[in-house]
């Protein structure tokens, strides 16, 4: 059995690796060669922490297996990062558990290269403005991956609390964008692309500030209840998504639908643009918008892309298990 | 991060302490202080594989986590175990993994410990011939914990491919008791406990065939469609089960509640006969029976039990995860 520890995951793996386990395992889907299992999820009444697993199989990669671990609001205090998972993943050939990962910073670099994938595939080809909503530990990440993808020339964002724009910021200046903290009217009415990623549980974005042409990924809604824009701005976008029964259910798909503004069938899988069965961006004037509601398969991508690199640069803990 | 390898499992724990830490769960169970969480199972369409996870979280004990795997039905050609099970534990204070342990023999363990438990809670005191239907790999781990149960005089055994009955010999010869195979009038006309432990897809013993005074523990049904004894049979009994919500969809009450010859009232958690809040076998002559499903709870005691017994003795392996 292979340990790849939380601690070595930074040193082998990045957004580009990410990216590329993620892209293919969307297409995977699309192939239904891959697909994830019921996503398991409780509130264990216990440190008021949310506990579950993600999982899945692809066929192609023979990647099995699962994303366990969850929320602990109190870990802060102990100098923990609230949100801890654990990648295990297991060998299809004979059932025996193959590694196991630390899967916090991983959570972080699919996340991001799920919104990539979709700006890749989405995005107009001459945006220059990326916005952002949200200024968590998260957003940093969806920054990072967003650059690689278009010549943006700019970043702006809202935060509900400004004062957290400064980590964003930093970022910003790092890559070499400049940077400006702006209401969300502006927000909308500059970006090309926009980036939520908030737990929020009440729309930030509302339609009447997003113009044609833009590309929205929404990130952050991940449960039922949660939302990040309005529900007709997603009924007025192309929507896309990396799960369908995750984005009626637990995405931000699911209050459109709950309206009444969409139907299952007006929602694509990104997959299906991968692999070029489906079209993705109609039209310059298009909004696109990408319901990403995270999947467990996305977890055991990135996962096994980082074993076989610590196998490589010899980093991988061997246990005779 | 504890590592305990499945070869040094055998070492670490035997019957006698699995059937506490199983008999302390379930009455966890009863006293709603432990929970399993949705079974997660899936046909992933490679090798044949039957993969997912049983969990749960015990607040008692704190034991959080789950046991996953499935069967490998193409592993025998490889010479490994057909059933392949690895039990992960978390922190229930902070959510980080804790322990990765072995869970091929803790999964024979924990469900020998199930019926033991019902025999030492449901069978009448002065029984003194066990029978028992099935010879698998798993018959073997049922007889070694029942006999630390009652004074039993006589094996009397019944297998479909008789010819397989030859390891549960071997075993009770070890145990010091005479040893008979038997057609399945003769078992039921002469045992006082009967354990089966088959994946029949149709009874094998039937009401006419068992009398007054028997305790049944059916361990076999674990799955939709599977039986073990005759629906009717059930419906004779006093019923009792590890977990009312798996016994009436995957346990062998699913057919006596399908054929509408029960409810769910009529079958009570042993957890309950455990804690003495619920009465066991009510006479001499009452048929008990108890419906052993396994549930993610059982691996989760077992598996911390040998943690404990891992980390005394020092032969746990540490990884800085």
């Amino acid at each position: 059995m292979i340990i790849v520890p939380e601690r070595a995951i930074a040193d082998l793996i990045g957004s580009a690796e990410c990216f590329t386990a993620v892209e293919q395992v969307f297409a995977a889907m699309a192939r239904k060669s891959a697909y994830n299992f019921p996503v398991v999820r409780e509130s264990i009444g216990y440190a008021d922490a949310l506990y579950g697993f993600k999982s899945g199989f692809d066929r192609e990669s023979l990647s099995l297996g699962l994303k366990s671990g969850g929320f602990w609001p109190k870990n802060v205090e102990k100098g923990l990062t609230n949100h801890q998972s654990t990648v295990f993943l297991f060998d299809a050939d004979t059932g025996r558990c193959r590694a196991v990962v630390g899967g916090n910073l991983l959570t972080a670099l699919r996340t991001a290269a799920a919104s990539a994938i979709s700006i890749k595939y989405l995005a107009r080809e001459d945006a220059k403005t990326l916005g952002i909503i949200g200024a968590g530990h998260q957003s940093t990440f969806q920054l990072r991956a967003a650059v690689e993808q278009r010549n943006f020339e700019k970043v702006v964002a809202w935060n509900y609390h400004p004062e957290m724009l400064n980590r964003l910021a930093e970022v910003a200046r790092e890559i070499g964008l400049p940077f400006e903290a702006v209401d969300l009217d502006r927000l909308g009415a500059e970006a090309d692309v926009i980036i939520s990623i908030t737990s929020s549980f009440s729309p930030s974005l509302m339609a009447s500030q997003v113009r044609p042409g833009t590309h929205l990924a929404c990130m952050g809604t991940d449960t039922k209840g949660k939302q990040e824009v309005d529900a007709k701005l997603v009924a007025a976008s192309s929507i896309f998504t990396d799960e369908l029964a995750q984005a009626i259910t637990i995405g931000e798909c699911q209050h459109a639908i709950a309206d009444g503004l969409i139907g299952e069938a007006d929602i694509l899988e990104i997959g299906a643009v991968i692999t070029g069965d489906v079209k993705g961006r109609r039209s310059a004037d298009d909004i696109t918008l990408f319901d990403g509601t995270g999947v467990g398969l996305q977890d055991l991508a990135v996962a096994a892309a980082v074993v076989d690199l610590a196998v490589r640069e010899g980093v991988a803990i061997e246990v005779d298990f």
